[in-house]
Order: C-alpha cells, then structure tokens, then sequence
C-alpha cells in the first residue's frame, strides 16, 4: 500500500518559488502529492517541508526524479532526504534491566504501528534475551563495564552496520554512549529521558521530583547528542502526581509515559516527518 | 503585519495537479505562500487546502489575482474562499445570564488573542449591559419569549446585516435558534455545548454526567446547524471529575473547559482555518 | 511489605459518630491506621470509606476484629468488606484477536503494577496462548459460537471456580457475557469498552466516532452488568484526534488509552479502591 | 451552608492513635465529621489531617473544643490550625501591566469559585484601576523603583495589615518582593510563574522554552518564599507546543495554564486544603 510513496523532506533558507518549484516537478514527472506540509521560521529564515507523494503513475523514473530534485535543491540551497515506501527502516533496540519500553515497542511493531523492520535487541544484560525472542527478533549481549566500553561500541557499531540498521532506539538503555558512538549516528539515535527536560537532567530524575515536590512528571525522547540529555527534543509528555506518590509511584507513573513519549517519537522518526534544526525538531505530524 | 496577508481555503474533488497548479498561480503573480496545509480525504475522494501567501509584492493585482484562482477553481471543480487580512472580520457575542464564556472572549480579545472587531453584545437579559461597556462593545437587549421569538430573531437579523456582522458565537446562549435564523449564517455560527458530544444531548448535560457516573467531563464547540447539538465538530475539551463532584462542582469544572474550547474553535474561524464537509470539520491548525 | 495490612471497604447510611466508632475500634484492637480516605454523597445521604491498617501489632486477634467490626457494621447497617495483604487477588483475563490490553496487563503483572496472581488467560482463540506462555500464566482455549454458548460458559465457570478466581478482566473480549454470567460475578468482571461512555455505545465505535467527527476519542473501564455498557464506570480517557486521522487511526490512537483505562481500573480494584453505589462507583485513589 | 462548619490541619510526627484521638474528640463535643483526609509520609514519619466537620450540634462550645483540640495537639506535638466556615478570608490581588489573571480571579470570584472577599487589588500601574472598579474591588496604586521599593512595601504593608489580609496572590506582578516582606507572610503569598518548574526558573521563561524546543510549556503556583521560583509548589500545568509556535504563540497558550493553575492554588488555599512540609505541599482535593 505505501509501496509506491515517496516522502521528501526538504531544509533550505527561505525564499520565493521553493513550495511552487517543487510541486511543479513532481507534477511535471506524474507524481502525486498526497499530503504535503511545511514550516518557515521567520526568525531564522528557513524553510522546512515535508511532501509524500505516490510514483505509481511516474512517467519518467526514480533516477530521473532525483536529478530533478538534486537540480531544484541546488537552486535554493536545499539539504534533502528522500525515503522510498518500499525500503523499510531498520531498527535496532537498546535495552538495560528495565523492560517496559522494550515491550512497548516491540508489542506495537507486532500490531503493525511501527513501520520498520526489528533488525535487533542489544542488552548488557541477558534478561532481554527471551523477550526478543519471544517476538522473533535476533538478540545481542553486550555486556559492559567501564573499562571495556571501548570494545563493547566498536562491537555495537560493527553489528549495527552490519545489519545495516538505519535507527537506534534507546529504550532506558543504562549506558552512556561515547561522543564518538553517537557522532556515527547522528539524528540517528533516539533516547528516553524520564522527566520533562530541562528539569532533572541527569541521574534519577524520580527522586529529583519527589525531593522538589512536583505536581507533574514527565518523560522526553529526544535525539541523542554528545551532551548528556542537551539533544533536540522530540516529544514530551506528563501526568500529575500528589504528595501521595512515594518514588515508586512516580516511577511506575512515569512508565506510561516513557513508553508513549518513546513510540511517538520512533513512528515519527520512522515515517520521514522530523528535521532537526539549530538544536531544535521541526515534527510534521 | 497581517495586513498584506491573504487566505485562501479550497475544497474539491482529489484529483492530481490541485497543488502544483495553485503554487504555481500564486509564484507567478508574485505572491510568496507562507503557509499551506493540505489533507485528501481518500475516502470520500476529497481534496482540502488552506494557503496564506503574502501580497505585498504581487505584480499584479487583488483583481486579477483573484481571476487567476477563478480559472483554477474551475478547472477542479473548486469551492474556494479568499480572505484578506485588511478586512478584520466583525463578530457578534450572543449571552444569557451566565457571564464566563462572555468575560473570556472579551478578555482575549483585549489581550490580541482573536483577530476580529467585537461588534456588539446581545443578550436576552440585561446582565451582560455593564460587561460589555467595560470591555467598550456596544451591547444590545433583545428579550425573547416563546411567542415574541419570531421578532426577536427578526430584529437580530436586521442588527447583525447592518452592522456587517460576520460571526455569530453563542456564548451560552440559552435560546434555541429557529431553522430560518439559522440558515441565514451558515457555518458563521459557533455554540458551546456543554458536554462531550455526543454524549448528553440536550438540556442539563453536566447533571446527566452526573447520575450517569461518569470520571470525564467534556465541552464541545460546533456550527449551528438546524438540528439541535448535531452541527459539525470545531473542537472538544475533557476534564476528570469523580466521586467527590456534586453537579455544581462539575458546573464549575465544566466552566474551565467551555472557555477554552469555545475560544479556540472562534480563533480559527477568525483565521479562517476551517472547512466543512460532510457534517465535519477540517481544522487546519 | 503488605502482608500485615488489612482494607475495610464500607458503606453505610450517613450519621453521626462512624468515622469515630470505627477509628476508635481499630486502636482498641492495637491496629494502626495507616490511610483513610471517606465520602459522604449528602445528596443520597450515603457514607462511604475505605482504611488500610496495619495489623502487625494487633493486640487481638483477627477473629476478635473481625467480630467487633460486625458490631459496629451491624450499629450503622453496614455493608462492608474486609481484605487482608497476605490474601492476593486472583485474576483471569479474558481475550480474543486484539493483544494490546493482553500483554499491557501481563507486562504491568511482571513489572509487579497488579498485586495479584495470574490465574489464567480465557480465550476463544488460540492466539493468546504463545502469550500465556511467554508470562508463565496457564492458558485456557474456550472456542464459542452462538449455540455452543451455554456450554462454554459453564465451561469457564467451572473453571473460575476450581482455580478461585476473584476478577475477571476482559481486555477486548469480543464476546457478550450472557446474564446469568455475569449475575455470578457482580461487581467482579471489568470491562474495556472503546469509547468514553456514554458516547457510542454498541459495535464499532471507532467507526461510529470517526463518522460523527468529533475530535477526542476515549475508552471507558467499568464493572458488567446485564445491561451492554451500562455498567459503573471505573476510568475514563481520552486523546485528541483529526481530521487527519482515519478510522485506523483512531484505533492505534485508541489502544493507548484502552491501555491505560483498563490497567487503572483493574488495580483500583485489586487495591480494593472502589465501591460500587446507585450504578456509579466510588474510587478512593 | 458552609457558616457552621470548621476545618482543621494537622502535621505531626506519624504514631498509632492519631486518628481515633482527634475522631473521639470531635465526636465527644457533637461535632459531626464531614470530610476526612489524611496522608503519612513514611519515609519522613510525619502524618497530615484535614477534617472538615459539622458545628451545629455542638454539645460544648467553640472555646471548649478547642481547648480539647489544643489538649490532643499537644499529646501528638501537632501543629494544627483551625479555620471557621463564617471567617471567610480576604484576599489582595497583586498585579502588573498583565491583564489575564487579575481578570480571571475577579471573574471566577463573581462567579462564586473562590470563597473569599476580594479586599483589594494593588498595582505597581494604573491600568488594573478600571478592572478593579467593574468588579467593585477597591484599587491602590502603588508605583515602585528599584529606589522606593522598601517604602512602598512599607506601604503595601501597612495597608494588608489595615485590611486584615489573609492571602496575597501575585497574579503576573512583576516585581521581586523583598525577604522581609515575604517572612511577614509566610505560606500566605501565592505566585503564579510561567514554567513548569524547576524548568525555566527566573527571566523570560517562555523565550527559554522557545530556545530549548521544548514540546510542552507549564506554569507553576507556589508559595513565596525568599528564594526565587523555589517556595513550595502546589499546583502545575501544561500545554502541548510545537515548532509552529513563536514566542508570542506560547505565550498566547500559556496565559490559559497560567490562569487555571492560579486559580486552582487560591482556591485550594481559600479551602484550608493545603499544608506546608520540608519544601513542599500536601494538597488534600
């Protein structure tokens, strides 16, 4: 069904004739537009879009389509991406003790709301080993200390390219990446923060709420940066809490939301509709 | 600022073409699109567009602009709507004796919140006289009884054409309108319901949701059609209750809700961001 | 941790001096407080509360208690249940094709959200069983088909009863409970119905909100009774939706919200948090 | 209604009989229990109570119950406060050039939603002059340099106490109170700020919140203390923001937080239903 679609994203300094430059060579190679979206941010000047469009009555071909676009998009200074329905994302999921977004990410690819292929579960530990199978998805131990962190990442990368794996999905993964990790992939890894960033960056940010008395906790997945939890934000959500809830509660509370705030920002990812900007997303949702 | 800003919404069969033939109209008399959102309904084989394109360097005219989108509308068969944001719309505010949802408009609109002139208050009572003179809005008292309604609404009719009013918004208007009034401005009349449509139709809604139990309450704004709380859908907004709320702490509750729901559906007629279709809205926000 | 701690539900026609009576009964016994939380419905003239307290230092014993809190229930024409910690519920799930409620439930279980044994997943497919096994609960295939109806059920009740189950649960059990059923379980079967009640009652509610354009779609936990969605509402929830979203969407959206409706409803009710009165419930959360 | 009725707070340190002592107490004097709510923090040991009680039946009299109160408060090292339905509190609105909240509290306090008496509104400006008299609030203009400040605290000083005010509520007032100030009024000044904190503390929250991407913006109500953004929190809220919104749009959407957040932490305080522990609040709702 999503076979024959096309989504374009497209970044670029703003100016007159981009949105008509681009609906006109689609249409002049019998490409249709399906949904198309788009965003300027007056305060920087820049021009953001996203268009789907469907190539099953294309009367050129897909080689011809993307010089078409290289030649607009050196036009305006464009930097785009084109992703083909046909060509599914791979993912590869990162998990610690904690199950919860682990489960929730595999039950919904099972239910069909993630369009990717479950490329694999990495763990430092080997509780997640019957979960992925269970789902029928290869399994991968990396245990970790300290001292073999260096091994463990070149492990990790070898495997991910191997697999040739388009998406990381920190799913509470207990580890803190290497800058070097994470420049191999950049707005290619997604983590979960559970609070409301920018409050309680950091270590146990349950606790840090439940110290300041809260009313709200919250969770924010975001793209993973050098900088610890600094990355650009994706989504975030919250749910009350009262002097009733001991840490405990606020983390049993906090699951449901980690487990939406993750998924959301991994069906976005996946279906083409976020572009990062000047340490921001624009999401087209 | 919005002044050289022009809106244009359009509905049509979904057909190929639509978007490229309208970017391209626009680029070639020099209007820059600032804005635009689209959605196909598959379904119902259904196109829906808004554009907002800037004027001020259009190198031809309103005139002959507005020739150009007639050529196109054509060709598809296009409903369309051309607004220009020189011609701030009028509205009119319709209150019985409960006075929140009135104080909130009027307090939004003081504070730049709704891009409209406020052309008068009507009320059957005369309550809302000392709240419209605080705010400077010309107030008009149009008691009704079952048998004068036929006057009433006549004398209404005769305030809002000569004041050029454009929108209608019953702000907990307590009167039901007749089928003629209400034909006369079609989708130009927004009500607050006080429930989640389309639970609890009809009168006491909050006293309904109380006996029959339920941990949501809600608010519904819509366009008035001739049949009582079945006009399309602008937007809705929940609250929980429990237990512990009696019908007048969900009165109060519900009051919260009211506000902002009916306030928001009256801003995005204001920017003129919705269509109807099918006893439905497209709400391009 | 809980295993010292007794809850004692009651209800009763309000008067003077039960919250004392009962405080003062359980400090003569050597129990200790440690939560109460009490209602009063002034309209109905009701009272209700709920008191955890902690037995560990009883200076009796639990008969005696017991005895005494018969007194004072006999007193002031109680209705009232007493639960003690090291007494865990017993729940059966019941399921169908849909796996989201399912495994949301199992994952909570495992995580140690629901205090309570898994006594047995109940399905009319096997689908669930890879399920089942996975989280170690025994699994009961019971095909039905509108004439072998009777049969299955008392198929199931002499299951529930053999294996002592104290809740049912049905986590989008495709299957209508017929009256005798569920007069056996009163107040002891909890339902997830796809729409916040009492909005689209009946088959297909996705389906019928999708139709009706509203732009909040909900889900509705409450107890069975013999009446289809009739029964007292537990929790209720609710997401945003739009014109954008189709039917589809409104399910996958849904299913986050079935979720978390059901899994609050059944620990409510594991904690023994609710009282069900006049066709509403009571929750003490 | 509410004139015969009292409300008692307690915080003691956690220990067995609490609960029957004060029930007995009120039961022993004819007073009739309304309401309870109570809550242990068993981490800190401490125990909190709300009783909201009937007084007119009392079989002594007020000076009698509560010598018995202070007899059982000294028993248990309570600190308690009781409050008598027929007292109600005067409240001063504090406000600056922003409009929403001042009108928010005038309107609600009309409608019935805060059981207080609105003693006066203060400002720095003569803008809140007009408002203040449409509501019938007495207004005192008192302007403020960075030279005059301790005078004009003087000044507003002198006028609260002449007023008998029981609670200041800073509604948007943009001026910082000076620590003598706040020690005068401690757990008596309500602030609303425009985060969700500890997110965004001090200057232009909503520009930071711009800055960050942040994908929801909160407001918070405090208590006032001589740190800045650091008093006790009692109650929080958010809306959901995207990239689509500016500076101005967030600060459109956070006026509605803003405002239901305040109102929600007056009201609460109006109802003696707050208590103040280690830098933060029990909030019995």
């Amino acid at each position: 069904m999503t076979e024959h679609v096309a989504t374009l994203l497209v970044a670029c300094p703003d100016r007159k004739g981009i949105v008509a430059s681009l609906a006109q060579l689609l249409y002049g190679h019998g490409a249709n537009i399906l949904d198309s979206d788009q965003h300027s941010d007056t305060i920087a000047g820049q021009f953001f879009q996203r268009i789907r469009f469907d190539l099953s009555s294309l009367m050129t071909d897909r080689h011809t389509l993307e010089v078409g676009i290289r030649a607009v998009g050196q036009r305006f200074a464009m930097d785009w991406r084109l992703s083909y329905g046909h060509r599914t994302k791979r993912v590869a999921v990162f998990a610690s003790k904690q199950e919860h977004c682990l489960y929730d990410l595999l039950v919904r690819h099972r239910a069909g709301e993630l369009p990717c292929e479950m490329a694999m579960v990495v763990s430092n530990h080997r509780d997640a080993e019957p979960i992925a199978q269970h789902f029928g998805v290869p399994f991968h131990h990396l245990p970790v200390t300290p001292e073999t962190r260096p091994q463990q990442e070149a492990a990790a990368i070898e495997l991910l390219e191997r697999e040739r794996v388009d998406l990381i999905v920190l799913a509470r993964y207990m580890q803190i990446l290497s800058p070097d990790f994470v420049a191999r992939f950049p707005s290619r890894i997604i983590n979960i923060h559970h609070s409301f960033l920018p409050a309680f960056v950091g270590a146990n940010p349950y606790r840090q709420a439940f110290t300041r008395g809260v009313k709200l906790i919250g969770a924010t997945s975001h793209y993973v940066t050098s900088e610890l939890d600094q990355g650009p934000i994706i989504e975030q959500g919250v749910i009350g809490c009262s002097h009733r809830d001991a840490v405990e509660d606020l983390v049993r509370k906090g699951r449901d939301v980690e487990k939406r705030v993750l998924a959301a920002a991994v069906r976005w990812h996946l279906e083409d509709r976020i572009l990062v900007y000047a340490g921001k997303t624009v999401v087209f949702d």
